[in-house]
């Protein structure tokens, strides 16, 4: 594809995107990476935004686009850019793309008639990284603790996304895998992909039975009154957005280990995630009738 | 449950509901099974509706409930049954549960105040259903092959609830699958289910790599254009509802074998859809409060 | 390949096998095949030994290559062909591939100083064809039975190759599967395949439970002791090779419904089992080191 | 089982193992975890030799059984065991049991009449402890890589129990895995596991495809001539015994990274390998007939 991106800011998946894009055919400059990484020389690396001599077609924005309200999240560089410094960087009818823009960014593009387009909203993007997530959260049960996978009993709360990637993933692994969960078509999901299942009424008789524990609900399913009844070497790993899954502080107190992980596309699998970026991007590029000219 | 259930009409499906129900410690009464089929002694068995001398809580009808829009569809029965003649064979409250009521039918019970409740809408019988009818294209798949399914580039047209049930399947048989689908997150489905993937639009040129094409889309995609590119071996086991996904009379003129399957979970598992009848039924019961008295 | 091949008798798996070895770029005739098939232009397909004008460097024949001790084994052909017109047909240091050889045919090639290969003992000829097996008898469980084979409790008795094949083809249908037998290893193949595993001595006790049993051991293990056990519907499917592994007698009298398959391959995916037999006489000519000139 | 049993040295799987059997009802005296280990109360942790009051019936003992040939393995102990010591603890007719005896200890028993037995060269421990080395590798490999396995391409050089249980762990990671071997039924196996394969031959001219390779076979395949082939990101996870299978000096001066992981299920899985040792020696009990009493 014959356009110029200029990917602004982010960690190392948009180092991987600025790659994916110029293996595309895009030109690429990108901007705040000056600490420590060294970029394939195909791609454009601008000191400052002053060293940019044209306007680009699409502007990259990290995920999240800014951690302060003010400026872009620039986790590799000394340097500080504010967004509103990226409102003449596009030519007319130019695309800022960015994950989870805040309103008054969003307000502040508008005004300067910019579009904005929030790739981290697209189904396909929610699905990748479910697998970067469900990845790493096998990696983390192998690692916490000192038995095989193999023959263990899990439970997984919930039949979303992340949980049916674990159940696909446990698979090879031959764990007795069951499913927790609220709805019955949820429950049915369970019961094809060869899980057992309970509803989640059920949940709290149940929950001795099992050495792990994977949450990807939101909401706080494991408190004191559901925690008491783990098995004291039971391990769990919460999965799910804030405000998570689990009363960390009355495990804690139990004895009873449990691990929140956010982010975890990010984290193990940058250069994935960078590419699932990249997708997402061409998949929204394509249905706007940009991409092939 | 202490319930008594009236199961009017329908195939071995409702055979083996009545079974389940009675397993269940419900008490069940059937009417339409009075040619060559022979129940379990703790079902009771009715010759007629005159011989039912109490009123059900609830009756279950068959699915469709009726094929004339006036008779009960009773195919294990010599005599008729009109809809009608149902109306006061249930208690104050009693519901009537069915598969695809016609509008007619529903309104014939509602002028009475008896409660119709659809269980073939809901989600749960879809999922549950959707494994009798991927185990079925499969089979039918390897009897119409003289080669084994591993190894097989197959193609599946749709990411839906069937054919990510095909996915699973065959993911034992070691056969290279490919989805195509118009959706960009169903081909990031494709994608971390571990299938090859491409978007609708790059059918065309496709077509010909594929042994086996399974289509899930109730569309006309195989049409006469799309056809012309298969490999003449090629077997095409269309699973969509009406008006199907292939040109029949295209496929037969052009020499290629296209099968139309509806209706499998009946036919290839009645016993396992039988089942699934009667576990959507004690879903709606536990949802409205009903089930545990 | 720049060999020339003679195929002569066979079944459809020796249509294929001679396309094979034509796509291979070999020169193949075939001999047998007058009685309703038409094989590809490319074929050089004989009338009769009459016919071939040159010798050939290799001779295939069929599995098992003879039926009565006498002639070849030729049930396309109406003709007969007496083994020993085979001895004038190859080049010096020919080969006469087949499978299962009769002592009295080997001596015969062996007094004409021709070298006899049968294909038929190599191992990878049976492991690929334990896949047709296994796929096989998977398709005669989803015939046989009307029940989804996903949620089954399935019994296999035995931990080879045909077992290990029907484990993993078994894992795409979520059926719960118990592996039966008597060596402590195969046990532990079991449970490392994610199977239940019972010991051979306590096979007799758990009988009851499965609604569908694959036996894959010689040995009548399944007797009137055992068969006493089943479920009245629990079906037996057995693909031992003689004596087979089921006192089929007995299982008729207790009303319980028992298959004997053999020669699967043959006969589900005779296409597959051609191929079979090509890739094995390849990796043969590779470890003769004739293969690449 | 009603016997008693001493449990002298080893590591945590040793302690896994204590509670093994004290949980199979023998009665356990363990000696050799004074470090820093707490023992269940049901075991009986002696301090010294001198301690035991009792003959034992079976003695077990670590896996190496001696790492200087004539002390004990005893690294949770700050105290030293000479071999020589054990040789009144056991009942006559008792059996020590234990992995890898030196010829000069096992002709140190056999002067005193002691039966020993090594549990490490069981079949079913190999097929166990498969199962950890197969999940410690791919602990690993998801330690080491920036991206999912989920879309890698990954080589696994060999075809033996640790690469088919790769294979099997990470069907459910969609990794595309091929399969370099010298035995045509291993590149058979392959096949009917759904991995792609090449011949060893072969090895050499593919090896710029994959960013994992897993080699499994004990002789320097990936020697310089070999390495230099293989893409610079790639990862080589080495699980051979000595002599290993990489040249890691060279891998170092290429700049590839090469980890060479020896004895993971003691690192990695050190419960599940202690009860394999448990069940391994319930086995051979049961095998002799002293199961039971």
């Amino acid at each position: 594809m014959n356009k110029k991106f200029l990917v602004a800011g982010g960690d190392l998946r948009f180092v991987k995107l600025a790659e994916y894009l110029a293996e595309k055919g895009c030109f690429v400059y990108t901007l705040g990476f000056d600490s420590g990484i060294v970029l394939p020389s195909k791609i454009h690396t601008l000191k400052s935004l002053m060293s940019l001599n044209e306007r680009a077609d699409y502007m990259i924005l990290p995920l999240p686009v800014s951690n302060d309200g003010l400026n872009v999240n620039m986790p590799y560089s000394g340097n500080t850019l504010p967004v509103t410094q990226l409102c003449s960087v596009l030519k007319e009818n130019g695309v800022a793309f960015g994950g989870r823009f805040s309103d008054k960014i969003i307000k502040m593009f508008e005004d300067r008639k910019i579009e904005t387009v929030d790739y981290s909203v697209r189904e396909e993007f929610s699905v990748l990284n479910a697998e970067a997530t469900a990845e790493g959260a096998v990696q983390v049960a192998m690692e916490e603790t000192a038995f095989t996978l193999s023959g263990q009993k899990i439970l997984i709360i919930g039949m979303g996304r992340i949980a049916k990637l674990l159940v696909h993933i446990l698979s090879g692994f031959n764990a007795e895998v069951t499913i927790a969960a609220r709805k019955y078509s949820d429950l049915a999901w369970a019961e094809v992909y060869g899980c057992k299942n309970i509803h989640i009424s059920e949940l709290k008789k149940n929950l001795g039975n099992y050495s792990i524990i994977f949450n990807t609900v939101p909401a706080v399913i494991l408190d004191r009154e559901n925690l008491e009844e783990l098995d004291k070497g039971c391990l769990v790993i919460d999965l799910a957005s804030k405000p998570g899954g689990v009363d960390f502080d009355t495990a804690a107190s139990l004895g009873i280990r449990a691990v929140w992980l956010l982010s975890l596309p990010g984290k193990v699998a940058p250069l994935t995630a960078g590419e699932t970026i990249g997708k997402t991007i061409f998949n929204i590029l394509e249905e706007r009738g940009e991409a092939d000219d």
